[in-house]
């Protein structure tokens, strides 16, 4: 089925113990598309400045993702540098932010782009969420959404308006700690259901993902990784093989939805693997296999009495 | 087979959300024995003071738990005084800790306890540790042992000589980096692994458990607990199920130990829902069954292949 995602597509300059990258290919729009299309097709809604790539263009098109409505505008691509700690790479702080053309974003849909079946709203200003899905001319199969500790702390009116009305929300636990005020995860989801996602994603980074879907309740662990060489985009990766499951079986029954959170894993912890997109490049679905049978075997346990 | 720890038996007055208790039985042994209790038969080796309630010696016995090791030394019982913070159950902060009898603690085995199967060194100074290990008249089958930053931090040689000598080493994961000075967990086990222990068992609260054995890794979910009424004695309620269920069942294969992170997750979902040791009393076998199945039920994801 069709899957939509509305991002950023950005340049990050990103240093981290294994080194660094200038204005390499990024954004939450970027790591979802990629993800994700190595399950289904996917259409893109963002901007990118006169200064962005042809050979950028090229390696989207190469993951065969829908770029038609990639809009762009005189000025500079979505800038973001950060760097992580060294000894702890959890630990990153933004030494710049240059929206560039970004500030002046207006997401447009193309007419068959209107009819998705799936859309995900990737983080940027809630406002554009909500422009993005007023435009859809039929109510998608799911509507996600993401979105990041800026927007809860300063534009949270906006935030709450654009969270009734999506079906499943994403957020990591300390996120969902500040939009909440609720340290208990448990608490936290029971009070997002009460605005309106039937299903809530709680992304722990290194300890993994909890969902909360309709009363049930999911674990997944994140895999270690020895090497981890660029955290950046592991989110937005994790959220495009949850989607790009989930849009490939169009199934969205709780059983479907929690071997979509093992792809988003999957994805994720691949990701981490490069700066960058690079991971992605030449990824097979072998090794996408063999990472998800990892998840199988890191997870299991014979499940007769313990008593 | 016979399971003998050696620990703190104390008396704690604890404040969380939920309420307050002074002066209630617990310490490291305390939760690990009675948590044990319900798999096996547990010898405690702790030391207690002359105003130790007749009726908290009772509530062992109650659980069939081995007191005959436990000496009585003129003087007041080890206390320790905590409060929780309110709004986030993870934050809390010592007000107060008297040694006491403990100060002076030496620990005399039994001749029947030198000939135990499975030994836990339950977190108490290292030299103890030692002292008790010294005294097995036979290598037991395992001999795991958890610790603390403050002996991390202050005592590290002393620590570092009695990892050398244990299969199993617990640690949260702020100590283990804490203690090898790595952020990457995976990184962490192997210098632990360098050092002796081959297994590790990383505590990550409600994060969940994550083991690596002999270069097999396997994760737990902590199971998400709505109303937590005081973490007190979770780690040691862990430790507790997980040694209790390695010696009832007298198997050390990798595939027994995976289903002793769950029973030892299960009896420590159990504790934190309760002060003291009091979700423990009237607990049946059923209760942990259906626990054990809840865990079953949150990690399970079907199997057969996504791409």
């Amino acid at each position: 089925m069709t899957l939509l995602v509305v991002g950023s597509v950005a340049y990050d300059s990103v240093s981290t113990a294994a080194g660094t990258r200038d204005d390499a290919l990024g954004g939450s729009a970027t790591y979802f598309s990629v993800s994700s299309s190595f399950f289904t097709k996917v259409n893109v809604v963002a901007v990118i400045g006169d200064d962005f790539l042809e050979s950028d263009k090229k390696k989207l098109l190469d993951y065969k993702i829908d770029i038609s409505n990639l809009s762009t505008e005189s000025g500079n691509t979505f800038r973001w540098k950060g760097v992580y700690d060294t000894s702890d790479v959890n630990i990153r702080e933004t030494l710049d932010t240059q929206l560039n053309v970004f500030e002046n974003f207006n997401p447009i849909l193309s007419n068959s782009n209107k009819q998705s079946d799936y859309l995900f709203l990737a983080n940027i200003a809630p406002d554009l969420q909500m422009k993005t899905l007023t435009q859809m001319s039929k109510r998608p199969k799911i509507v996600a959404l993401d979105t990041m500790n800026f927007w809860i702390d300063d534009h949270k009116k906006d935030l709450t308006s654009i969270i009734e009305k999506v079906d499943i929300l994403f957020m990591d636990n300390k996120e969902i700690s500040s939009f909440t005020g609720e340290t208990n995860l448990i608490a936290a989801a029971r009070r997002i259901e009460e605005i309106g996602p039937s299903t809530i994603v709680i992304k722990k980074g290194e300890h993994g993902v909890i969902m909360f879907n309709k009363g049930d309740v999911f674990t997944a662990p994140a895999l270690p990784i020895a090497n981890v060489i660029d955290p950046t985009g592991a989110g937005d990766s994790f959220a495009g093989g949850f989607m790009g499951y989930i849009a490939k079986t169009n199934d969205t029954s709780n059983e479907n939805l929690r071997r979509a959170i093992i792809a988003g894993s999957v994805m994720g912890s691949l990701a981490i693997e490069g700066f960058s997109i690079e991971r992605f490049n030449k990824l097979t679905k072998n090794e996408i296999e063999d990472r998800f049978s990892r998840f199988i075997d890191i997870t299991s346990f014979k499940t007769t009495g313990i008593t």
